[in-house]
């Protein structure tokens, strides 16, 4: 194994007899005799690649504790069908035309299809995960499905909503990504018949790296270095941790005037970027953020250590730090 | 109880106390304390009425084989949910403005919430299944929602496709209608516990019932006396058994290219309209669609002989001829 390669190239060589049963099933799964329209769509999203993390997560908590298979290369597939479903029906509510530099589904297709395409998605996941046989993993999974699609409706409601609070920011991320991180480990601790102790420490972790991930992803929108499209949620007035700290530390009537115009009424001109940047370092919220993603990534690798010590808790131990590496 | 009343209503009638508890159950389970916008969404639809057909079939099924109940209420309510889901996301699809008379979720709020508030309502059906216990159940529904969701896509591709066959018809009959109806009958008598043969009799009556209805709607779309919107399938270039039966019986090359032009390239002109109908007739593919449909009726009465005798049994029986009693 390469010690140069990041946690998730480390995890994927780990897991790659298993990933590619994963991959093996999801192509078997998405197969439609007589829709060809689904395979089509989902194999342009499948074959975006990705970094299969979700998949991985499961595969790597059942095994840590032990566990040879089969039923966590089924639960991997469900967790990867049900982000897949979510990434197209994501397409036609933000109306995006590009993911992972390549056209989404909805502008290459129609958004019908990817209406569609998501619901058998989403269907499909549900018959993988009814045959691990295991109710409590159903459990999971279904609450996990509640608590996705009740964050996206509420970010839906709360983008451009100057009085949105940390709780209610917290609900939407675990609605984008932790919910199912969380669910993908837990389950995988399920399937492995591990203790209450050990699937408790498997839920904190995915919840945390998950939330983690997502903060951290919220912060780089703003840093100028990262040389991604900076500035994306502050176009699109989304309310995320540091803007929420940003309006709470607003000294002014000025700066919250700037605020109300610019995300609660949509009017922004030239130099409004830059200003909004200066208030999120003067007020301390962009730092503050930063902080408190990298106290996620510690609470993640925290829980870790109530599981036995082997290269794969190893590994996710690293992809913690990993994920929150671009704000150091 | 008014012998006069449509079978429906009988069946409202007999089944009021589950109903009422499977309207407060979903009244409580589409509740969300942090995203108002999805009871919103939903109290629109479900106050819309409908005749709540499915929720009572899975009632009866279970009732007039003994069952006491609670789990009942929550498959009831659990099918429900996926119609409203599914309508939803139907709506989006056909780009629809009206049901039932009243304006489409989409238009009151947007194509963004239809999409995530159906995705809610499955998520929340998921979690009611779950609290049944019965992983066969879940198995059911399961294999009722990837046939729904394939034949959606199957719909959405064979429009306007004048190669369209009889059997992809009826999977998409199966996706449309009749999958939920045979899930919803065959799950009830899972819940009651009921023998191999009854459950299997309950599925064929869900499933012929549900083909029935749907055939009849297709047949009515082109009989001028009902009152409907008279040709809204021809308008929407839908391959619907009618049309598939003229196709297939066309004699010469100006019907072949009538159809063509009309449903294959969507050129319609003034007067196609009722030169379709008159084909329809001619050819007698409206008749013998009409006759396919009576007898998928009498496939559904059938099926009922292997479950006990009762008034639950003697209103699904009537409930089978009231759905094609259009057609007579």
């Amino acid at each position: 194994m390469d010690v140069q390669a990041k946690p998730h190239e480390q995890l994927a060589d780990a897991l790659s007899v298993p990933l590619a049963q994963v991959d093996a099933l999801i192509r078997e799964r998405m197969a439609s005799e007589h829709a060809p329209r689904i395979p089509e769509v989902t194999q342009h999203l499948v074959s975006a690649g990705g970094k299969r993390i979700r998949p991985m997560l499961t595969l790597a908590s059942a095994r840590l504790l032990g566990y040879p298979g089969p039923y966590d290369v089924h639960l991997a597939a469900t967790v990867e069908f049900i982000h897949t479903a979510t990434l197209l029906h994501d397409d036609v509510v933000d109306e995006s035309s590009q993911r992972r530099g390549r056209p989404t589904a909805n502008l290459l297709w129609d958004n019908k299809s990817s209406v569609l395409v998501g619901d058998y998605l989403f269907a499909r996941s549900f018959q993988l995960m009814v045959e691990t046989g295991s109710m409590r993993v159903l459990d999971i999974l279904a609450n996990a499905s509640a608590t996705i699609a009740e964050g996206e409706v509420l970010q839906l409601t709360a983008m451009s909503d100057l009085s949105t609070s940390e709780e209610t920011y917290l609900k939407i991320v675990r609605g984008k990504t932790a919910a199912l991180f969380s669910a993908a480990t837990e389950a995988g601790g399920v399937i492995a018949d591990a203790s209450e102790d050990q699937i408790r420490a498997l839920h904190v972790y995915g919840d945390a790296l998950g939330i983690a991930f997502q903060m951290a992803d919220d912060v780089i929108d703003w840093m100028a270095e990262t040389g991604k499209g900076v500035g994306d949620d502050f176009r699109e007035r989304k309310m995320t941790l540091p803007v929420i700290r940003a309006v709470a530390a607003a000294q002014g009537g000025d700066d919250r005037a700037f605020w109300a115009r610019t995300i609660g009424k949509g009017r922004q001109e030239e130099g409004d970027l830059d200003r909004a940047h200066q208030l999120l370092v003067e007020t301390g919220a962009l730092h503050s953020t930063r902080e408190t993603a990298l106290g996620w990534s510690g609470t993640a690798q925290e829980a870790l250590r109530a599981l036995p010590e082997n290269p794969l808790r190893h590994m996710l131990h690293e992809l913690a730090d990993f994920v929150v590496a671009r704000l150091r």
